[in-house]
């Protein structure tokens, strides 16, 4: 953005940059508007490309709310306006939240169809399995939000020190197919840090206390 | 198991084994097992404790088939009894391949709220993106699974490269927020390798070929 309107004169213009970047750098990219007397706005695109201005497309939008709405109508071409607040990185925020379970998500589809296919099975056979448990899974997420809330996490049905058996056996499962280790490693470490800072007998959620530490 | 059966005559018995553990280890104990004169059914318990004997509830079983035929009605009454193959190994690689989607994806949606939460926002804000993320995801597995099957990643729409810039986004505000790093790094270290490979223009399915090598 910075190089796109260098030696441009910006005063009096309003910014909708729905490119992506980090929180910082969004607040940073606000204030050196505000200096120039321009007004900028933070998009996220939610969508694929082909889906832009489809039903299914939404926009995360963030800063001054009276701007937003004032161009609402033309930015409602590109996709449902869905604004989040005022502080400039809000925009940015969301969809990186976003995009957290989307990349990750995808990336355990793979390892996942990477195991089985270890025993020389094709992807066709665990993608209705994937598909079933991709659509199970928002089933967990009311309860896991309140507890996250409320910053109690119990743990009768499912503990982390179940789960993390099960996320250790991910690991062996993977080594002994000679899969890469990162990303179940990663997830092993949350469940091994949990389990050392005590939280063992709490349910799954805990493991937000370690990811915020 | 083994612990389990030390000093017992287990010789003319069919074992059925729910407990999880790594391929490799159901392998060597059906090897045991058959020394034994017994005969090793090998089952993944693919419902949390609350839904087992209901109608959601099934198991992954793997094994001599006509033994798992056999005991069918009985083992219905846990839940749906869903034969994998001979192998013994293959109803725990079922099983942790679902597990591995299910931890992950979990995981990332914690990490989604406290990247939200890093602005101060409550963890009830991004619940209904999350959960239409999650609800959206299983729209990309067929190609997905086309791409891994052909070994052709058409890159387009998305590719790795575009992708990755939003892998080291995530990075970005992750460390912005002081929030844990090890899982959007193990992200971002896919995408890094992938586009280090030479697969930066195809699509993110290409992720399988960093996974199995």
């Amino acid at each position: 953005m910075f190089d796109l309107f260098d030696g441009q004169t910006v005063g009096g213009k309003v910014i909708i940059n729905l490119s992506s970047d980090t929180p910082a750098t969004m607040r940073r990219a606000a204030e050196w508007a505000a200096q120039q007397g321009a007004t900028l706005i933070v998009g996220g695109v939610m969508v694929p490309e082909e889906l832009v201005a489809t039903d299914s497309s939404y926009v995360f939008y963030s800063g001054p709310e009276t701007v937003v709405r004032r161009y609402e109508s033309m930015l409602a071409v590109i996709g449902r306006v869905d604004f989040v607040g005022e502080d400039p990185a809000l925009a940015q925020l969301f969809y990186q939240a976003q995009l957290t379970i989307f990349l990750t998500s995808l990336a355990a589809y793979l390892h996942a169809t990477a195991l089985v296919g270890s025993a020389g099975l094709g992807s066709d056979v665990i993608l209705r399995y994937a598909t079933e448990t991709f659509d199970n899974l928002s089933y967990y997420l009311p309860e896991a939000a309140e507890n996250i809330a409320s910053g109690q996490h119990p743990g009768e049905a499912a503990s982390i020190v179940m789960m993390s058996a099960t996320a250790d056996h991910i690991v062996g499962a993977s080594t002994e197919a000679k899969l890469d280790l990162a990303l179940p490693q990663a997830v092993k470490s949350l469940y091994d840090r949990a389990i050392a800072a005590g939280h063992g007998g709490e349910t799954w959620t805990s493991l937000y206390k370690v990811i915020v530490q």
